[in-house]
């Protein structure tokens, strides 16, 4: 039974959510060192979280002898001298989202981490969540038929922390932050096999006073001819909103991850305490998770992080995907500037071709014309929508039900 | 208190239900007359609805003698001429979505009725589905700040009747046959008086083997900055899925008309009947809705219609609406052609001017610095994210509470 | 086509509902004439619903020569008084629920107005609302089998009017005010053929300092097996809890009235207005209903009513049914008091014998043994869990799949 | 850092539950033996679990020299046997639900493991689902107010294993499968220090030909006058139906835990595979639940159990709770019988004593009556229902908001 100790960097609230999963119920891991640029915030997490050590020197953190494992939860624009550090160092790493800035910066970590030879995990919790892993399962299995088309959505009303709004820290606004979800999360729905070509993206500040955007909706279009949709807000009202929606010709998956997971509380009285990451009221209707950590995924995505390190197997998220979304991001962010679909430039695909939806059927015939729509009527019979190849006019006509 | 006689165009689905609302409750209005290009369909719909007359002949409908409204129910190609002969006529004119095939013709049809100065309905009855006015209603009155976004969607397996599914009679596909809808939804909840300027389409032919898209998501652009979504799908599998969602700088509403309204229903059996329009089981979990008519608003909108009539204003639903909505579809097929924004051309416009999101307030202040957000912490104390507006530097400032 | 002019007695929030639904979209009867024992208020109803006349003789009211429809939406201790005047006057009359104070009061206004040939109704609206009556047209189609268990709740944190606390006048609290409702929803869904035969009861007065209960849970065994259980409270926190469920041999039916019909709005900013009845919040997570009126049943119960009256059939809901809610309800203060189960004391049963749930089929039987649960595996095959009706004891065995 | 070495007892579906969940995540600890009746069980077991041993010898599993921990999952009727073997063996002793077969059971059971002073636990899951732990946490501070009611549903379409539907084996039908579950939830809501005094019971054997109850309502009263309802049954058609509901003098909590948690799947093809325990159907609409095994309390279960062991403090579910709920099941079943309230018999009461709800507030009073209730009038006014005390009278009073 191996175990790992882990340098934590960052002290930020994804610090703790991080923390507090690698400690959480039975774990033989420990954080065993945490770095923080303020040796204050540095020894409250330590003391928080009962941790032998923190430092300011990062470089340190990495390299102390105890640790086999780097996790990555400093700044965006710190993730590419953190990565370097733990690869030259020959440690493992997982880094947390969105990989890089931009792809360039995501490209060079993942050329890093391969040229060194150090195993490394792109931390995107939402694809592990619990509903999702079973939800991506059922349909790359096929309950679904093949998808079409996946609504991804996360919009809360702005992130806590004065760095998050800094575009030149971040490489963006609530695309970066949020977006980077949304895209891993589709990906995963129409599989990872299915190459993004192209991004239409509509991004707006609509109300924050900031020079990125505070709210965006873009366009995917995959191989398969699958559509993906992303929908990022800084402005929404009520809490946090964590959906996604999936559909396939043969099925529909609607997945809520946050708002609305069957915990339903209303107080007259306001009694304090913290209820939900984002929730904006203490009294009235509320809409708590069980348990947070684990319904957003951090639980299951630090056990598939160690586990595969352990088998010496790749993650499901790699530096290879994170880089992936990266890409996809540069694209939403040159459409957004240029009002039309943007190629999604990928420097190197991993993940072959695949064929355009429905190309393994050919379409079903009746009497020379092809069969449209097939509805069962209530006496059992059905009824058909024809097309004439020739003329293209449609007909309908009931026929007895085929024997089955 | 007047009644009305009416003469029903068209005896498919729409007209089942356009009768079965006219005739609903207390109502004391009725179908006097019914036209259909078949004998037999006219006599069986004559019979099923209790009316007096049924012919094959449609302007001998409309110029009955006892009759005072004509309800237009035929499929779209036919509109105009139906329209022109009502005006001639000097009758009221009531007609379905969407009111023309393309913008041109609706615009004649505009034309038509304001030339000869008859009473002219457009019959968008999702408009007035009992949720969605009062939600309108609480939209307009400020309840959730500002409109910045809208999301209508309609998706279901695709039409019951064959000449839905050829453009040539209807101008489209699925974006002609449920965009329109949509469109409308959008523009109620942004304000009519917002005008469209430009619209981002993207249309798609996934499954069906048509000729036409079964699949499409289209953005529009708003003076105000707001930006209306539609999603309509004709390869949506689950039943039919009917949801408005719009969040506003001070809350969200969200609306679910058709496959979650709190009416739940599992059977083993499968005991037979119909359970909801475009539903597809009759076993195992089905989500019926109430009362179909009045769920999707054809009750409220004839109630609307009729009493506007009688008061000599206009119903909330206008010709003119109808041609905007067709404008915006046309200018979602040039998007999805062009792969880019284009204008929406409306030969006129009746809405006026309406200011950008957030022009009517200054950004809050701290200290000479723009104040991006503002957070209360358990403690009751504020935390301020902060902009230097000279460095474009953002910070944290943890504040006591504003005396209120 | 008949039109009927109504005497509306009282002017409380029942008498504004009745009105709103009379009224409501194209309606072809009117309420003619109100009666309110303070002359204030009848003129201030009579203005707000645009009725000729206000009157503060009841009386007078019923005898107006233009009335020929009584609706009684005066306290419930003037019910007997009011249901005498109508019928020695030769009107139909529609009573609001509870009928009597208690089954005495009930019996005597079924006899007056049966003695006198009058057509009456009971308004019952909870048995109307749209999902009500699909939901009880699915039950009694056997779409869920052999109906078992139903539960039905209403809950509020009390009533608005001073009167209905006063157990004098009404004849309890909860109970009278909000299990009558109950009751006769559990009627419908069991049958109404069915035999209400004894009631257990627990009562308690746990938050108001009232004498009256403002908590009660009831069971109610049928003839059938059948088991009713409803649930009242005047102390709910959140608005109006109006749900129902039910359990058949064969399927489930969950229907939710009112807090969570598919419309949910957030509002940091508390817009003002009337949101719901009795919703307690204005500003966070609000669930209104989209038209209060239908959804709770009052348009399609006036519906029943009139067209009962002019087909001369009688009424989904009659005085009988009053008078049984009634014999449900003493049952149920009787048992609260002595805390055992209690007959329901009927003088007269209308609706004759029903067979034991399953008295209609034989168990299922394998090789000699009693077929308990049979599941189907993933493999296709089956598991029966079998009893030796010998020995009782229990085993499992499993099977191939029978030919169907 | 602490790592258990286990002994399952029992290779039933619950140990299924209980292994995957000992060996989840990052676990440290491991089931080290498994005791099956049946070698080729013991033994499948073992392979699907990567346990080092199996055995069919009870006594020496519980007795490995490894082994420090015993968990207890084989039927009823064999749990004080084995509570017996582990005491004896002076080791530490997890007991599955309902403890003993009835409260003479149980209370042997605890006095074994006190006298012989080993850490013992009741694994009672569904007190420590994510959700129910979080909603008991908001609930014991007051953010609901006082607690005045608890509804704890369970219902599904039967167990799997025959031994379950032998009464003699395990002490009953439902109330004794489900049945302890919700009690316990409800004594987490009322507070354990509230002790259960009598219990009202009305039980019946509807669809399946066994000789025990498949369907149970009960009423339980606590000290405080809070009022437990429990509802059971085999006989529910549609999946797992897993809900409770509280109501509080501030507030109200709804928790789903299994049928709607935002999870909603539809699939016309009916791909195979595992969807959710006791889901009924593989094609239509599904409800999936993320991770079974933590959303049913597993998880959080042992962490608990654990956690206790180590620190030497009492785990949230104990052998005592486990007398108590069988004690509340004696009453229930006598109820049923006798059909009245039957006291709940404890030989010994280790919660003190609780106030009656509300005893520690007077009524508001104003101007010498008592407020019933107090409403905020949409003009900011309040609306006042009073009491005389002196005639009991009722009165409405409209005044001016209190300054606060």
């Amino acid at each position: 039974m191996q175990q790992h100790n882990i340098a934590m960097l960052g002290t930020g609230l994804i610090g703790d959510f991080y923390t507090m999963s690698l400690h959480a119920q039975r774990s033989r891991d420990q954080v065993r060192v945490v770095y923080s640029r303020s040796e204050e915030r540095g020894r409250a997490f330590r003391e928080r979280w009962g941790i032998a050590e923190s430092t300011t020197d990062m470089k340190a953190a990495i390299e102390h002898p105890a640790v086999d494992v780097v996790v990555i939860g400093v700044p965006n624009f710190l993730h590419e001298e953190a990565v370097g550090l733990a690869a030259a160092a020959g440690k493992a790493v997982l880094c947390t989202k969105p990989l890089g800035r931009n792809a360039d910066e995501a490209r060079r970590m993942l050329e890093t981490v391969e040229k060194a030879g150090v195993f490394a995990g792109y931390l995107e919790d939402l694809c592990y969540t619990p509903k999702t892993i079973k939800a991506i399962r059922a349909a790359r299995a096929g309950t679904i038929g093949e998808v079409t088309w996946v609504r991804s959505r996360e919009a809360h009303p702005g992130p806590h922390s004065a760095w998050f709004w800094d575009g030149r820290l971040t490489g963006g606004g609530a695309i970066v932050d949020l977006g980077c979800h949304c895209i891993e999360i589709i990906r995963n729905y129409v599989g990872k096999e299915n190459k993004p070509l192209e991004v239409l993206c509509h991004a707006d500040t609509l109300v924050h006073p900031i020079s990125d955007e505070d709210n965006a909706v873009a366009l995917i279009r995959f191989a398969s001819g699958a559509l993906g949709q992303f929908e990022v807000s800084w402005t929404f009202r009520g809490g946090m909103d964590l959906r996604d929606e999936v559909a396939g010709t043969e099925g529909t998956i609607w997945v809520n991850n946050f708002l609305r997971t069957g915990f339903e509380m209303f107080s007259a009285g306001g009694a304090g305490g913290y209820v939900a990451e984002k929730s904006e009221a203490e009294t009235g209707w509320m809409f708590p998770v069980g348990d947070e950590a684990a319904e957003l995924g951090y639980i299951d995505m630090f056990t598939d992080m160690f586990r595969s390190l352990e088998a010496g197997t790749a993650p499901r998220e790699t530096f290879f995907d994170g880089y992936v979304v990266n890409a996809v991001m540069d694209a939403a962010f040159k459409s957004a500037r240029s009002r039309a679909w943007e190629p999604v430039m990928l420097a190197e695909w991993r993940g072959g071709d695949v064929a355009r939806i429905g190309s393994g059927t050919a379409p079903e015939t009746y009497e020379g014309m092809v069969v449209i729509k097939r509805e069962i009527l209530p006496d059992g019979r059905h009824k058909l929508i024809l097309k004439d190849p020739a003329s293209g006019d449609y007909t309908d006509r009931i026929v007895a039900a085929p024997a089955s």
